[in-house]
């Protein structure tokens, strides 16, 4: 197992230890909306936002007690969003890591409480995390309800992305969807690493770039695995994006151009690490590992 | 107009103008999102949760610039709220406050995620209120998802309402799904202003005990108009209690015991007041003014 393979090992294991803390138990009431919770959370997922957290605060200094439970945090925000995302009346999927989605393993009243429940948890484990000093906690607040919400941030993205199904969109626009969707929570576990570890202006700035890039990056590879993969290697419906219409970089560019295009936001996203020397190591070989992911 | 519908009047006015500074403008992307959102926050609400704010804030002497935006924030997420309950998975509703509910104005999708985005706006808002210091922030965001989620808030309420729908539950359930769905966020917009006011110990007891009374005396006088009223008065579906075969006071001792209970329930509201004196002298009209509310 290389360097960021064992990394990303650790991270599964450190986030997932905070979240079994932090989320109610199953047994108690109302236990069906506590089980869909912790059937969603703990579905097998990468961790890919927490490892953000990990790795930026690593680099600058922070210990892993202060950066646990703002990476359990956007991991409650993460899947809350693929909770809703799923449900019938927006993407209608069954599947999702490869496990059935919360409404077709529970029902959808279950599946719309649950996502709400994770969202309010997220805040709450932020405002009450005393690893953290107070106008910490406060900026990590904000700038995390900035990032799910609207018009800056996930929500956003998702009603934009609905709206564009089908429609002969432009190339900005599909940026701009990318980049509300996805890139803001990723930006935000980034720089959330960079807060907590108290980062230099330099360094956040630096960080900030990368973490635009590392999002434009997930996202690419993701449209480039919705058609070079199965749904069993996916762990998700594949070819949900050409079914749907969608616009993505492989639809508007061709699939090798768009891996092309990918390649270079890998290097574009190096070169914004290049200020931070050989401390952002790992933030370097993530970028790589992202580019090489297969799912 | 009496002491307390000119209050009442004013409070509208102040939580509706500061509602629209924090909102999306209707005219920014995504414009379909936000005039959801606006739909359904400027739905003609009576803005109950933010009166308790003011009244009891007022009654320990904070000024109103200290309470607004954590009124708006409470009406935010009883909004979020009142969109996702009415959704078809859940009640099935197709009139709210007299006007369509956010999903038949516009969509599912889009009412799923207006929900999501107002909840997301209200702590935002309150970690962002720059009128309060930063300590009183962090409170009031724990207490505001604590009173919103599972398994003390108003997420697990709606999830036990759903399941006891058409099941022979005892009373003791009954009140605690009216203390969770209903009461949770009531209590926590009273707490607020005395939290926000620098209340001593001995006052946010007294206000928590009538928070507590005056949060069932509302659920029930709901259950009461849900039977009594018609649709066109009450501006929502009138009936459905009973057609859900839903536990209620009404139905479990009949309509008469039912206000009994209620009128108990107001007395010993204002016997919490007891301690406060003379200057809880709104707060007691307003336990009245609930008692005696037609819709």
């Amino acid at each position: 197992m290389g360097d960021v393979e064992s990394f990303l090992a650790e991270v599964v294991a450190l986030t997932d230890g905070r979240l079994d803390e932090l989320l109610p138990e199953a047994s108690l009431e109302p236990k069906r909306l506590h089980e869909a919770i912790r059937w969603s959370v703990f579905a097998g997922g990468k961790r890919f936002r927490p490892a953000l957290v990990f790795a930026v605060g690593r680099t600058f200094g922070a210990s892993d007690a202060r950066l646990l439970s703002t990476a359990a945090a956007v991991e409650m925000i993460h899947t809350f969003s693929l909770i809703h995302d799923d449900l019938p009346a927006m993407d209608d999927d069954d599947l999702r890591r490869g496990k059935q989605t919360c409404h077709k393993r529970f029902d959808e009243a279950t599946a719309i409480l649950a996502g709400d429940a994770l969202q309010t948890l997220a805040f709450n484990t932020l405002c009450c995390d005393e690893a953290l000093p107070p106008a910490t906690r406060l900026e990590l607040v904000g700038g995390l309800a900035s990032a799910t919400g609207t018009p800056d941030g996930m929500v956003a993205g998702q009603q934009l992305d609905l709206e564009a199904e089908g429609a002969a969109e432009e190339l900005i626009e599909l940026d701009q969807i990318h980049s509300l969707k996805t890139g803001a929570l990723i930006t935000f576990a980034a720089r959330s690493g960079a807060l907590i570890a108290v980062a230099s202006k330099a360094e956040a700035e630096a960080i900030d770039a990368f973490a635009e890039d590392i999002g434009l990056l997930f996202q690419i590879t993701d449209d480039l695995l919705d058609i070079s993969q199965t749904s069993e290697t996916l762990g998700k419906t594949a070819g949900k994006d050409a079914a749907a219409r969608k616009m993505t970089y492989p639809s508007k560019f061709g699939y090798d151009r768009a891996v092309g295009i990918a390649d270079d936001v890998r290097r574009r996203a190096g070169n914004a690490l290049e200020p931070l020397g050989p401390k952002a190591g790992m933030l370097r070989e993530i970028s790589t590992y992202i580019f090489n992911r297969v799912n």
